[in-house]
């Protein structure tokens, strides 16, 4: 049989850390792997999350078959609600990552026609002429698979998120053997997670989080108080274990965590006595060295519970002395400023607050060096495509597939947007396709001149000249108007906006015609008012002029 | 003789990383260790940089006899550019400190009038009723040192930053003799260093950076271009040494850089043969394995010269594939993306890229909990207080010294602004004066005021409504004319524009006095134009309503 055109289309996830969603296409059949969001970076102001670009499928809807996902992580399905009512096309995952979209969905009103089926793992799928099959993975929540696409040239092999964890929480390690007899029957391409391709050795087990919490709580003399990311249920199930151990009580803090846990607990994916979780009413009663209270908020954020109680904002949790704080986490990549402020203003609270690397109270679920190459090892792929990564990820990833002896132009180091075709004599990047940041802000998205106005104002803030010209003669009819934000403080504005009132006349000149000529007198004005401005401030604020007729 | 009153006012320094000034005053005697800048946090937007607040020095200037410096970071003199001419008092520090802060004068204009004076370690220098002098300590740059006040009630020691490094690269260790000695004769109060109390065992000695640098000069196939920090003259000592030794030349980017190696040169704190550097225009004459670069930029900043290297930006160096980019530096707390993207571009223009910890190319030059407790040993102090540190770097440094047996009670945890008064009977605070963050912004400062408007119109830009008012009547005279910036992209904006222009007019009703009522009128706009805007699109734009008569 004819070798079909086989694609592949990262369109999130490869040269940035998120918004993972991989398209793969062969013939007819396009088969997209998760469906993720990125948290924005700093200077994505005002931007509350960012999502793929999926022109590329709506220009190929017929030919799209079904978004198979990974794991319930948000930089896995997190995307869904704003692309599943657009795309409209049935998504397959194991019970807990479904049980996580539908919470997700629902949350934003899109569960309605959303087409959501259980895919097991082992089980095969029949996609229009490729069959899908997921494998256990070993990663920081339980159900995460890496996905099998038996394709007529082979077998595509996506990693997912992973690490080789041989002691994990579920009991559910990464599948080494089905993994190996992929590799024995041949594997066309690899494409395998490269967030730690940069840590030496190997990831180490949850276990070692599970140990330290529980002596946390075994000796600590009040209340015991955890923040760990609201999807991180094998943590969760960690905690719980330590309080049933040592006699005390759960509280569950943060609407996400909560559902999360209800689901989980329906699921079967968490496990705990009944009248281990407690109510807040129930802190009153309880004595402190009865309870654990496990939180949203380990990233810092701002509304969520854990700076909540480090600014003593908390609706019922109010920081004590005897309060033992850990934070089951480490900061996401921008994230550290705001986690180390909840830090200082938990110590200023008289809390005693542990945290990592000082207390191994957080382990990472990504495959290091050692496991990379295991993975390597085990598949050996014919091709490799190192994925869900900065570049400089995907590059040490490079390097270690060709120590485990993947031949160097069958790897291809590729960004969000290229377009892989693998055929017989090889592999090449044939094009792009559209792959842009989307900045969800609120309802609906703004674009990148959005985006640069607000960079603008943010850092020398702005000015507004309004100019009334005359109905009939089209020239200036009053002085201008000038007002400010976010340029200079309100006592030293008075002489300074005087003045650039003065400037704004000149740039203008007497009484002539101005309307006719409206751009050309905006850009003078703006450049003789910026350049007064600037010359007095060394600030260059945006100067919008208005013109009113009257 | 009566025991004066001792008191300790930290102006900077306490609770966040950066823009160390200790006030220290015995009596009718005022002295002042440092005064250096803080970066701005993500939050400070468009501020350059941040200064202590000096009310309480300028209150006080009759008593204020110096400042002193400890070393020539910019966390240490970075702000005398904009106090000294406000305080109009000597200076005193060591060789190379004293051709660093000339350098920033003469940088700010700030030279003339300046009263810098050098004062070696050992020697003691009468400043009213008391005698400073300076002890050598090691740190990432030379001649550094900590600081003795001899007071009536006791020597109080003040460390600067520091580590025990016992092979520093100018060969000048911390001196634990002199230490060893004020601990016997008795010390009435220690202040240290606490920004790696966090840090466990010891810090590594610079040497190995040295070891490190040139085994990657040696081995490299083509140019080296190393960045570092234009202050850390050791470092550039280390850069040069392993180029001389490699046979290859050095040249200098950056002109910061190049300004503190001539001035290190010419006060022999650096060495370097005859011949060792070159101009950019021998880059064309010399073969690639005959040069390294040492450049500024190794915190991402998108103006200096790597991030320019990075971004196929620079005037004369063009990234080549042959070439190995060190990063010799980690990302201050805040810089970790900025520091990322350079590293991914640098990748993406094909170089080999080497950074910390994948290799050990860089140190930190503070003390780390083993020193930290040898410091407390030898110094043997009555009273502690720790410094230069977050929150809950100075709670870790607290237990530290608890550890080495000084009691609970005279150890004070201080923040910026408190007034610590030591006396007899023991410690106390006793009041707060003001110690605001002084924003820099440009030329002068601006208040939190305008960084409150930044950040609204950073989150949500803005909507400016003008509204035309009858000179005669007051009332509305046409309809309001809307403009918005960096709320919505423009495509979008048309239709709800008009609709928000609706929504105004409403709120304003028809034709009735407006002018008189303005204050009402513009808030009640304000409010129906923000709540409509909302509804629709979950964003609060800052709202301007300006009137105009007409």
């Amino acid at each position: 049989m004819a070798y079909p055109r086989t694609r592949i289309v990262p369109l999130g996830g490869l040269g940035e850390i998120g918004k993972n969603m991989m398209a793969i296409e062969v013939g007819d059949d396009i088969v997209v792997v998760d469906g993720g969001l990125m948290f924005p970076e700093a200077e994505m102001l005002g931007v509350d999350l960012v999502i793929p670009d999926i022109t590329y499928l709506l220009e190929n809807r017929s030919k799209l078959r079904a978004i198979v996902l990974t794991h319930g992580h948000e930089d896995h399905i997190g995307a869904l609600p704003y692309l599943l009512p657009r795309l409209n096309v049935p998504v397959y995952s194991t019970p807990l990552t479904n049980g996580l979209v539908s919470v997700r969905l629902k949350d934003r009103h899109a569960i309605q026609n959303a087409d959501l089926n259980i895919l097991r793992p082992g089980r095969q799928l029949e996609l229009g002429a490729l069959r899908v099959e997921f494998f256990r993975v070993a990663h920081s929540i339980p159900d995460a698979v890496g996905v099998v696409l038996h394709t007529p040239a082979g077998a595509i092999v996506h990693t997912g998120d992973f690490k080789f964890d041989h002691t994990p929480v579920d009991g559910e390690p990464t599948d080494l053997a089905r993994l190996a007899r992929l590799g024995e029957e041949g594997v066309l391409l690899l494409m395998s997670d490269s967030t730690y391709a940069e840590v030496p050795g190997y990831t180490p087990s949850e276990q070692i989080v599970g140990d330290t919490l529980h002596r946390i709580i075994a000796s600590a003399q009040g209340r015991v108080i955890i923040a760990c990311f609201a999807s991180l249920i094998s943590r969760i199930q960690q905690i719980v274990d330590g309080a049933i151990a040592c006699n005390r009580k759960v509280l569950v803090i943060g609407r996400s965590m909560q559902d999360n846990v209800a689901m989980a607990l329906e699921l079967g994916y968490l496990y705990a006595p009944e009248g281990t979780f407690i109510n807040p009413d129930d802190l009153k009663r309880l004595p402190a060295d009865k309870v654990v209270i496990v939180a949203t908020g380990s990233q810092g954020e701002p509304t969520a519970a854990l700076a909540r109680m480090a600014n003593k904002d908390h609706r019922f949790v109010r920081i004590q002395p005897n309060d033992t704080v850990v934070l089951s986490a480490t900061p996401i990549p921008g994230n550290e400023e705001l986690v180390a402020r909840t830090i200082n203003n938990l110590f200023r609270q008289g809390a005693r607050v542990l945290y990592s690397p000082m207390e191994p109270v957080h382990v990472h679920g990504h495959a290091a060096q050692e496991e990379l190459k295991l993975m390597l090892s085990l598949v050996k792929p014919k091709y490799f495509v190192p994925i869900h990564g900065e570049y400089r990820h995907l590059i040490h990833h490079k390097e270690l597939a060709k120590a485990v002896s993947v031949p160097d132009q069958n790897c291809f180091v590729m960004m969000d947007g290229d377009v892989l075709e693998l055929a017989e004599g090889g592999g090449k990047v044939v094009s792009q396709v559209s792959a842009n940041y989307i900045y969800v802000d609120g309802i609906g998205d703004v674009g990148p001149e959005v985006l640069r106005d607000r960079r603008h104002l943010s850092q020398d803030g702005m000015l507004v000249l309004v100019l009334a010209l005359d109905r009939k003669t089209g020239a200036l009819a009053a002085r201008p108007e000038i007002v400010q934000r976010g340029f200079t403080s309100p006592d030293d504005a008075a002489n300074l906006l005087e003045q650039a009132r003065e400037v704004a006349e000149k740039a203008i000149g007497g009484g002539g015609e101005v309307r006719d000529e409206w751009s050309s007198t905006a850009s003078s004005v703006r450049e003789a008012v910026g350049a007064f401005l600037y010359q007095q401030t060394r600030r260059r604020p945006l100067i919008l002029p208005i013109p009113i007729e009257v």
